[in-house]
């Protein structure tokens, strides 16, 4: 059940209502693989400078996160995001972004990591996406994240990665911005008509919508009172999903919604503090429980 | 299980991106009588001028809705609201209201109508709202609703309200205003300071929120994709949900979930087509489906 990610490993700079965190570890690929290694083994995939974030090297430690696939590469440097909740918890305002490595080639995907059977093409350049993909070799499962600057900047690159994958993974504005739809119900049915079999629309506080041939629902957030630093959350939300669904043999309804309901209970736990704190402080039994406490609120 | 509504009764404009629809009936108290009818006898207090709208006397024909609480008020002009949703369907813009009979003196509740057990104040003056509730017996539920301009200009007879009410149903930024907390559940526990047992926070097309001393959930909307008509859609939703509760005995966490489902349920219809025509389309069969439906989509 070998799954495997690639996407971006950053250092971010964190403002929210709840203070300011300089330099702490970030990027797609690190949230959803601490969150995916509560449910199954990771191989990570990704690059930094040689100013490689603090902390990078025992981020994982006491996780099956592998991280060979992990380029240390010299004379470039690593991806950097200063992001603010300030305003409203709801949306980060980008304050400075610096691609540096990521705008370069992308890390090589080891020789033993090939045969991985799920794959997760966290956010980055559709171009990269595609090229990752088109190494691997009979991937079972792929699914892919994306944003609105790709939406907008490489539609038709994004278009082709449409036609190769199994799942998308976006926010409600991105899915609006590719589609041209308001209704979220309508857009993703949209998604659906340009090659994925099914979509996830994240809804950051309101929860999630997913739509495929057989299915449409959708599932709240988990009640959070306290929302300390959201950086994360969806890739968190990925990672639960994509963990829980790697353990699975079938892609059934029942085994989809579970997914979903999983991805939400890692990412309640992610958003409760700043960087990896949230993640780091629970345990797959902590996951569990709140598993069960949110299938029971569900239930009526 | 008698249950009693009062608020309002409108002559409604509406555009939306379908059309326009003008002079139809409309107000809080009709959509909620309507609703709740599904369910359990309702009696139906309110006030129009001479001008009472089109259809209103026939509009619930085939459902229990007693109008012996109606006052046709010579000389007095019915309670008009235009309203827009062509720029969002989430979000009316008022484009005129003239208060008109609603600016006088409350409707008198027939002495036969004083015993009520279940009461649903819906969104008119605080003021107005405490002097018909002390006029009934000793009901066992009384649930109100109110809105952004009385949180503003009325507060302190709103406060008083609160204080005799066991249930509050408001909007999201209607909760955010009254406690000035932008976390919704931190803002649904700060309303149970002021007073009521219970609030539902309304989230439109995200769904609602439940907070009690017991509880704390979510539930979403109905997935929709054809949203033809949101007016009235929150007192739908709360006459489905009294209109269930009216038929239980106990107030327990199951059943007023499952009373949140129903209100969901019947918002759904009718947002399917202008003012009364959604509701006015179905029958508790048609309910009992689509909520056969959401509880299965929601469990995992």
């Amino acid at each position: 059940m070998s799954l495997l990610v690639t996407g971006s490993i950053g250092i971010d700079t964190i403002e929210t209502p709840f203070g300011k965190r300089d330099d702490v570890l970030g990027g797609s690929a690190v949230y959803f693989s601490y969150a995916a290694s509560f449910f199954t083994p990771v191989r990570l995939v990704g690059v930094v400078g040689d100013d490689a974030p603090d902390g990078l090297f025992n981020a994982f430690d006491g996780h099956d996160v592998n991280m060979d696939g992990l380029e240390v590469r010299q004379g470039s440097k690593t991806f950097r995001w200063h992001g603010s909740y300030v305003k409203s918890l709801n949306e980060a305002v980008t304050v400075e972004v610096d691609l540096n490595v990521l705008a370069e080639r992308a890390p090589k995907i080891p020789p033993h990591f090939l045969d991985s059977n799920y794959v997760f093409l966290a956010n980055t350049h559709p171009a990269l996406q595609q090229q990752l993909l088109a190494s691997l070799k009979s991937p079972s499962l792929v699914v892919a994240d994306t944003m609105n600057f790709w939406i907008q900047s490489e539609r038709p690159e994004l278009l082709k990665l449409l036609r190769n994958i199994h799942g998308l993974v976006l926010n409600d504005g991105e899915a609006r911005l590719l589609t041209d739809k308001k209704n979220l119900i309508e857009a993703g049915r949209e998604v659906l008509k340009l090659g994925p079999k099914f979509v996830v629309i994240k809804k950051g506080e309101h929860g999630c919508l997913l739509c495929s041939d057989r299915d449409t629902f959708v599932l709240p957030a988990f009640p959070a009172d306290l929302v300390i630093d959201p950086t994360g959350a969806g890739d968190s939300f990925a990672g639960g999903m994509m963990g829980y669904l790697s353990t699975q043999g079938s892609f059934n309804s029942a085994t989809i919604k579970r997914a979903l309901a999983f991805g939400t209970v890692v990412a309640s736990f992610a958003i409760a503090d700043f960087s990896l704190a949230g993640l780091q402080a629970i345990s797959r039994d902590t996951i569990d429980e709140r598993f069960s406490d949110f299938k029971q609120s569900m239930s009526f």
